[in-house]
């Protein structure tokens, strides 16, 4: 199975992968280099965020590279063999990206012991949950099982809305002035661009596969890598900078 | 010699040796980073998680390459040619490894120097002795001298066993609390990832290679190596923030 990509078509994906890689590893940089202008608290957040990007940043180099070589002429290879595009390195990165994202936006809050600990306990096996059962559903060819894949994987989904929406609403109330509504935008954020992975999965479903379909999906894909793991990242670094001055660090901007 | 695995098994393996590549170099970046957030005298036992999951990150691209390089269309040469699956990467991995992983969990633990030095003493050699005698075990084709160096190297492994349950149980109490929970659960974890080593060189022995016993040796072995360097790591980290902040150190998160 191959699809049959224009000129247009193939630079357009080949290039939107270049700008997730750099926009990935620029961003590691920046966040990592901007250690020492939040409290010490904050740090395990930020370098939670600078690892997302960094794990981010290696798959879109893989992905990249996979694109080339699966490709020639504008047709590409994908029967899941040996030189086909490897998609499944989207869910590797999920895997480990995911679960860090969840943890760093309870990170940043610096809660009380407990009550981190309570809502990591809940969101990681969730958001593993949610990623592992999706991936039978990816690789089946057989449309039940991908809609039961798809229904299984949204039931935690589900949950981590719960979680982040009711749960986490609870302790924002104690948060500094400003630091409730970035919080509260960060959340729409993790949530409107996730939204684009169930879209492309159903798109799989209903949808043959066809030259403009495979370049939508790895746009929306990528832009929707950069807002959850970049956009993401550089407002977990603005929270922390706002609660580092608001508990008495020089603000120096 | 080859084995000949369907489009899903060789994906599988491919994509989990991808997955251990970038666990243990995200693992490496953020152990490195966060050095100064505790007491100098952990940091030789965090550089030296750092090199472990650096090695093992190097052997991991090594063997991600030697196994797209060494497959065609899922055929996967394993006769031991320059062309072939290269599995000793993993034992020059071990051979520098599981040495320095003993040596952290003494270095984490900041003992009185004579203590520190005679237990590196002793557990240094065995595991060194361990991985020297099963090597020759791995090559052979003969069952005789599989089970002759199979046993030979369960002697060492006994006697680490015996250094790290016994005489270093005695140094747990006088750490500080939660620290030797923490530590009793860090030489768990080694022990029960280090299991699958001998388990996956038994399955060679008394099975044919088949593909899906290489698929379970090769996911088996990634996940043991995640699990035993990267979880460990961080465990390191975990301990010597806890021991920092027992002595004096600001409690930052």
């Amino acid at each position: 199975m191959f699809i049959q990509l224009d000129s247009n078509q193939w630079n357009l994906v080949y290039n939107v992968f270049s700008l997730g890689l750099i926009s990935m590893l620029a961003t590691t940089v920046y966040t990592l280099v901007s250690q020492p202008r939040v409290l010490a608290k904050y740090r395990t957040a930020l370098v939670m965020s600078s690892m997302v990007t960094f794990i981010a940043g290696y798959h879109y180099l893989r992905i990249f590279d996979s694109f080339k070589h699966a490709s020639e002429g504008g047709k590409v290879l994908l029967d899941g063999s040996q030189d086909a595009f490897n998609e499944a390195y989207r869910y590797v990165d999920w895997l480990l990206t995911v679960p860090l994202l969840l943890v760093e936006v309870i990170a940043v809050l610096a809660l009380a012991k407990e009550v981190s600990r309570s809502l990591i306990m809940r969101l990681v096996p969730a958001s593993a949950a949610m990623i592992a059962l999706g991936y039978p559903g990816e690789i089946s060819s057989d449309q039940n099982t991908q809609v039961l894949y798809g229904v299984l994987s949204t039931l935690p989904f589900i949950y981590i809305l719960y979680v982040l929406f009711v749960e986490l609403g609870k302790s924002l109330d104690r948060q500094p002035a400003g630091v409730a509504e970035t919080i509260g935008r960060l959340r729409l954020l993790l949530i409107a661009t996730w939204g684009v992975y169930p879209i492309a999965y159903i798109f799989n479903i209903v949808g043959d596969q066809t030259a403009s379909s495979f370049v939508t999906v790895q746009v929306g894909y990528t832009i929707a890598d950069i807002l959850a793991k970049c956009v993401f990242g550089l407002t977990i670094l603005k929270i922390a900078k706002m609660k580092s001055v608001a508990e008495g660090m020089k603000d120096d901007h």
